[in-house]
């Protein structure tokens, strides 16, 4: 069975979680502790060089990076296509992926607002209106290239894709930290479409065991 | 032909200009000039709506985000293969350039530097400190990727991929800023390789037509 590396907070680990169940595949979890630096130890090192959640392991394969593992799982598990079959939509679907990926949640992840509090001394306060800045940024980003057109009831056409497995954790964030997602009204109703299937909902942060334990 | 939007500095318009002359494909520059925000402007953001260089336009198609491009020019054009054609070395290759796009260098971009100048009152030391300090994560992580197998002279193996592609215009900018890059003798041999291609060194900042108007 494939064994997932996760934890129920990290939008990385979400987005695979979400494409391991629209894909209909059974997988086992190995929680990793990110607040108490699990992932930086040397026993998970040697599972994931770069240190980061989630890996998925595949067999003798350990994959690392969660959109690399969700291209992986598309080509070689049956199940509905996470990205489109032409190459103009598939370079729509890893463009907004990546705006999520590559944009706005590498500035927003707990080591960089880790970082602005214990070396440049921000306050809860300035780090909330750092972690709106770019998720506003990015969202408003979002939001002109679904209305540049390609966009459905999901954010390439009518099927679910990579760009909305990417979105939806980005959207759980941006609301923990109180950004104004309503100013985004196309984006938030491919946000909304997502979550009435069942494979978004169990993947959610509150929907894993560690959840409860992490109180 | 293709058209690339596209400014010397810019390390993702570098890597696409790199991928562009790996496959012998001529284009035509349009410069967008960063440091005036004309990246930001109406008639821009009209090709790009996220806002960002580079925009790759190919007949009536805009594509944007450098990876997304480059595995669309991979997919639909002849010439050396950017992505390995086994799941498992592509997924070896996305994840290496991916802890390089969405890692490395949101951090690090200019856009984040001017938010540290201007809204959190960092002087050019403190924002050395942050640049080294996230491009070192980064590259500490990248040389231990390629310690755990897999590289050859190049980073997958013997042939450039995707992945050499983003290292190194991400090298370039850490020579920029000081980083000890001599820490990773793994990976800047690698970077040496790249080099001694022409596709790399047509494609460095320093070779770009507005690299002297920028004075």
């Amino acid at each position: 069975m494939l064994k997932l590396y996760t934890y129920f907070r990290s939008s990385a680990a979400f987005r695979v979680r979400i494409a391991l169940n629209l894909k209909g595949l059974p997988w086992e979890p190995e929680v990793i502790w990110l607040p108490e630096g699990e992932h930086r130890g040397d026993p998970y090192i040697g599972v994931n060089p770069q240190a980061l959640v989630p890996t998925l392991v595949d067999g003798t394969l350990r994959l690392n990076q969660s959109l690399a593992i969700i291209e992986y799982l598309d080509e070689t598990r049956p199940g509905p296509r996470l990205l489109p079959a032409d190459p103009a939509g598939r370079a729509r679907v890893r463009s907004l992926s990546m705006l999520v990926a590559a944009e706005i949640h590498p500035l927003n992840n707990l080591r960089v607002l880790k970082y602005l509090k214990r070396e440049l001394g921000q306050d809860e306060a300035q780090i909330g209106v750092w972690y709106r800045h770019w998720c506003d940024e990015g969202l408003a980003a979002f939001e002109r290239q679904l209305e540049d057109g390609g966009a459905g009831r999901h954010c390439h056409g009518d099927a679910v894709t990579m760009a909305d497995v990417c979105l939806v954790p980005q959207i759980f964030n941006a609301r923990r930290y109180e950004t104004r997602v309503e100013r985004y009204p196309r984006t938030m109703k491919i946000f909304d479409e997502c979550m009435r299937l069942e494979a978004f909902r169990r993947a959610e942060p509150s929907a894993q065991p560690e959840a409860a334990r992490a109180g």
